[in-house]
């Protein structure tokens, strides 16, 4: 939560000399969307009416989604709205394990703290960003300047329009755009299938296809208590797609690497990676012992467990990439090719020098000192519970004091106002978990820096790690949101004076995570900023505009086809259908993760098996694209994207068609559960009726 | 046709230090089961009651099959059947496309030419070999005398017992084994399903599981014009077999090369394998082309095609393994802890030598001499077709002349019977693919010797390939079985005589392809059947009596049990299902090789569609195993083996249980298809009438 977004400053180059191969690639941004391309390849030109409709019906959920009526109903993943689901459960109403489904609108339940945004605008801010910071004597300078006008071009936004404006760095900051959100804050679940019919498979499954999961939910945006009323949204389409169709995808893609250098990525392969890889295997273990006690710590662990399940696989999935001796090359040869064009031209290597030596100079810092900033930094940063609510509470207090061009991003009086709404916002707390999770945090804090090292008695007091853990949590008060937003509302005043012992441990290890950020900044993290943007600028130079810029979190419209693969010597199919499901519950002998979701037996006489269930298309895609709407050159909604499959986590770092796949629920498996298995057709009715 | 069976040399060490781990392992020849084994990981001890009753129900045709009732009901795979289908076959009745059912006993149909044989007997025989061999100054006069030995032991047993017998050498010549076959000469058609039915997904799909083939056919023996009267048959369990269950496999594995070393593999890996992949592609899109002609020509070219690409899959399979490095590190190191055992131990050393360096030495000459050994010897030996017939005619008549014991194997007195037979058998004939055939065959010589070559020269006697191509098959006479027959009769006063051009064209070519031969035996395959059986008499030395002999095509038993297995982070069911087949097809838009077959598809709604289709189970198979009975523990039959998955290519040179499985078709979907798709009750009434 300290960092609640990133800047990317890096962009793609469209493979350069097989574009007709590659041009499925690509996650295009709404004011560069490479139309001559895809007409060459589909013969299909998307109109200006096309693309701004899509785009406004395309709604930003931490993950994706999109409006599907007029009254603000909202298609998105089961897996997107897990999280609310396990929020609002409680040991009587389980919402995740049995779904929900209203009735009617009226029957539609609030969740909590939940807001999504709409792309309502983009502007170009380039031209002020650079010149504010001309003339600045060094980049660190022209930096801060630049950060500064990016915060107060977002509080203008917000202050003169009214919308939360955010400023993103496109090209290696050859492009800066403002976005412009309009906000809804009061969500309502209208209907969300039981787990066991969204996951099917479980953990065994995800990731993998051929797949049979509903993977789909339904929320609604009301304003002032009533649906809000929403202009642009998408038609469904109930014929579904066909093998070959084009298809766009619109979603919010999460940070891409894909100019990351070579040594940047044997850093990650031989340093970072493997040490990701084991931590998430202890979380895992620790979440799976936990589960074993009982039916109501399985509950409380569940979703936790999926994102680490689901960590562990991506993290694994790209790190065979990053040992695959064929995509490394490739990426190495690509990196020499625009080394030796930079070398040949006096100009180009006046402008951009040797980026490539810088970060491999910076990595080898970040190998020497990986244990500092991981146990001084990084377990620290990104917390969630009541570690989180604590830090983030102690650095909001530090934060307001400085002026608002100051201040850390996330903590801008833009961000505000949603903050101090999340931080009160009710949260079911756990305290054995949230103990035995810090307990963890402090073993392997001690295991990585040693009982002697000065920050580790800092941290412990003369505890053991045992007892700091259970004195933390018992004696924390901040799983009380009406203690937490006493806090905030009475801000730095008292939180300073706070005994809260979770609040005064924030206090006492921030000097040494301060520190340490300060010096990653400084001897990596500003030097990977600024090299791989003029990486990005030197590839621009080169190269010319069939770019598009790595994942940033915000909107981005991907394009491809669907299209199976083939695997081995035979070939993955386009489709799945409800008998796949039948077929592989019955191969597992119909039990476990494999077992026949109970309301979809109860109904199978009803459903037509054949019903196309989940398909691929080559649309490139990434994490965060999770719900967005997958369309037909009508720009009808034919499903939702949902996952990768297995062959797409190298994507993160190189996208590639071979076999490559983004999964989706077909539209046609959402219309045929609504109707026959959930009685739900109101809702299929409110989709076509409009 | 000329090496019509080979003696294999060696045996497997069951691996070495975690015999619980890889139980599952070994194909037993049924004379040494590994009863304690399979007591200690299963409980279950098979009685010598339950061995003798699979053995004298287990029927070799090439690959495997058994008898199913007490009137010599036989049920093999579809692809094993295959042949007489194709063969039977007329542009009027297509057994291949359209399958066959017999509406009673009396519509059974003969099939031309096809016999099969039953294991009544094993004797040990290595006393009186070995006896005859001794005092021998060099191993050639040994073996010469042994092989000697071993004919007369055969011609007696026929003349004796009025049984063919084949003795069979194990464990690198430890040990002589006798089989003696009772044959069925009389064999008819009772049923076989359509091919899109029992080759659904096709060439796709081969080697793939999941999988949905009912790769099934029947036939009946007869004796004397009546069904044979079969004291031993398998009864069927028609509840089938559970995830779990230990299962029994029994059938003719073909030759596995398991003891094959280290220079040898990466003979193979880096000479042999990248030639013969490339020959095979070459032929594959010579019959490709072909098929593309019309209807005829495909029908005409199908089952050579299958065959083609079915040895491309395993052979590129077992290249896989072969290009793996952990497995060939894995063959290394236990190849040299056997040697340093040798080595360490001075009797042993003593009797062993090193044969790794003989064998070394060996792959290095036939490295050397690659081009001549391929297009001088091995282009001519195994041919079928007119091309066949000439080479058998012309051989048949050269060794006749000899004493019974100086012949080649397969032109033995005892063989002489059903030589006759298969010769003068109708067999249609297609001259146009066997001229396109040849033809590939002249320019590929032509290409890899040089057209200077004095065998070049010889072989084609100044016409071009095109021409000499044309000249031989349009000249000869051999696709007339009356006169194939009369040069058989007439023996080799005729064949002397004969200006048939192919028989001519064989006679010419022979001196050489005989001279290569002997070079060939002498610089190689006479090494490595020596150092083969010393490498494996030295292991059966140092770890003792755990070993099962490489696969002899001979009858052999494997156990282990119906399970699943780990791919990527997902699981691999043990069972599909008729569901699973409706997928599949729905999911490529029901076309092509992924149609629902028509048969099914008229009857689907009668189908049970969650009946068993296919499981996979541990047992140790490879090639030859088509066809083979998988019994339960009751001995009752719960499905018929018919291929491996993808992953169990390299099990020709090493087992391996982690993801290498058997797959069969589940007797359950057999009885469920011949009751409700194929009007055939009277058939499953037969075998559960027993």
């Amino acid at each position: 939560m300290l960092k609640k977004f990133f800047l990317s400053f890096s962009f793609i180059l469209i493979v350069l000399s097989s574009l007709s191969t590659y041009a499925d690639e690509g996650m295009w941004t709404y004011d560069a969307i490479p139309i001559k391309q895809i007409k060459e390849k589909y013969g299909f030109e998307p109109s200006k009416e096309f693309l701004d409709h899509l785009r406004l019906s395309s709604v930003n959920i931490y993950a994706s989604a999109s409006f599907v009526s007029s009254d603000g109903l909202i298609l998105t993943n089961h897996h997107v709205a897990l999280f609310a689901a396990q929020r609002m459960s409680t040991p009587e109403k389980n919402y995740v394990k049995e779904g929900f489904v209203a009735e009617s609108l009226e029957k539609e339940v609030l969740i909590p703290g939940m807001s999504v945004r709409l792309l309502v605008g983009i502007d170009d801010v380039t031209k002020e960003i650079e010149e504010s910071a001309k003339g600045k004597a060094t980049p660190q300078e022209a930096k801060e300047v630049r950060e500064k006008k990016i915060a107060s071009i977002e509080s203008e936004c917000l202050k003169n329009e009214g919308l939360k404006g955010e400023v993103v760095a496109l090209f290696g900051g050859a492009k800066y755009s403002l976005y412009k959100f309009k906000e809804y804050r009061e969500i309502k679940l209208v209907m969300i299938p039981e787990l066991s019919a969204a996951f099917f498979g479980g953990d065994y499954d995800n990731f993998t296809y051929p797949r049979y999961d509903l993977d789909f939910a339904f929320l609604r945006a009301y304003e002032n208590g009533k649906p809000a009323k929403t202009e642009n949204f998408l038609k469904i389409n109930p014929d579904g797609i066909k093998e070959g169709d084009i298809v766009f995808v619109s979603g919010h893609p999460h940070k891409t690497n894909r100019l990351e250098t070579y040594a940047m990525l044997k850093y990650k392969r031989d340093v970072s990676m493997p040490f990701e890889i084991e931590k998430l295997e202890k979380v895992r273990s620790l979440l799976k012992n936990y589960s074993k006690k009982g039916k109501e710590e399985a509950r409380r662990a569940r979703t936790m467990l999926y994102y680490v399940e689901n960590a562990l696989k991506s993290m694994e999935g790209e790190f065979k990439g990053l040992k695959d001796e064929k995509l490394m090359s490739k990426k190495l040869s690509m990196e020499n090719e625009l080394k030796r064009e930079v070398e040949k031209n006096d100009d180009l290597k006046k402008s951009y020098g040797n980026p490539w030596k810088e970060l491999e100079e910076a990595f080898l810092w970040a190998s020497k000192n990986f244990n500092d900033l991981n146990f001084k930094m990084r377990m620290w940063l990104g917390e969630r519970g009541l570690l989180g609510y604590a830090l983030n509470i102690a650095t909001y207090a530090e934060e307001i004091k400085k002026a608002d061009s100051e201040r850390l991003p996330g903590y801008h009086d833009a961000d505000l106002v949603g903050f101090e709404e999340k931080i009160s916002a009710s949260n079911p707390i756990y305290k054995d978990l949230e103990e035995l999770l810090l307990l963890f945090k402090l073993e392997e804090m001690v295991r990585g820096l040693g009982e002697e090292d000065p920050f580790v008695k800092t941290v412990l007091q003369g505890k053991t790690p045992q007892e700091m853990a259970k004195y933390l949590v018992e004696g924390t008060k901040l799983d009380d949101p009406s203690f937490r937003k006493l806090l905030v509302e009475k801000k730095a005043k008292l939180v300073a004076k706070s005994k809260d012992p979770m609040i005064e441990f924030a206090k006492r290890i921030f000097p040494e995570v301060r520190k340490m950020e300060e010096l990653y900044k400084n001897n990596v993290q500003a030097i990977e900023e600024y090299a791989l943007s003029q990486i990005a600028k030197a590839g621009f130079a080169i190269y010319g505009s069939d770019f598009y810029p790595d994942g940033t979190g915000t909107l981005r419209l991907s394009y491809g086809k669907v299209l199976g693969y083939p695997q081995g010597s035979t070939l993955v199919p386009p489709f799945t259908t409800f008998y796949g499901l039948l077929d592989r519950a019955y191969g597992f002998g119909n039990k476990g993760d494999f077992e026949i979701p109970p309301n979809l037996a109860k109904h199978l006489e009803k459903i037509d098996l054949k019903t196309p269930l989940n398909f691929i298309c080559t649309a490139d895609i990434t994490g965060g694209n999770s719900g967005s709407p997958v369309v037909d050159k009508e720009g009808k909604l034919v499903g939702i994207a949902f996952d990768g499959n297995a062959e797409s986590h190298p994507n993160t770092f190189v996208y590639d068609e071979y076999q490559a796949r983004c999964v989706c629920v077909d539209i046609r498996a959402i219309i045929e559960v609504l109707n026959k298995v959930y009685n739900a057709e109101w809702i299929v009715k409110e989709m076509l009726g409009n």
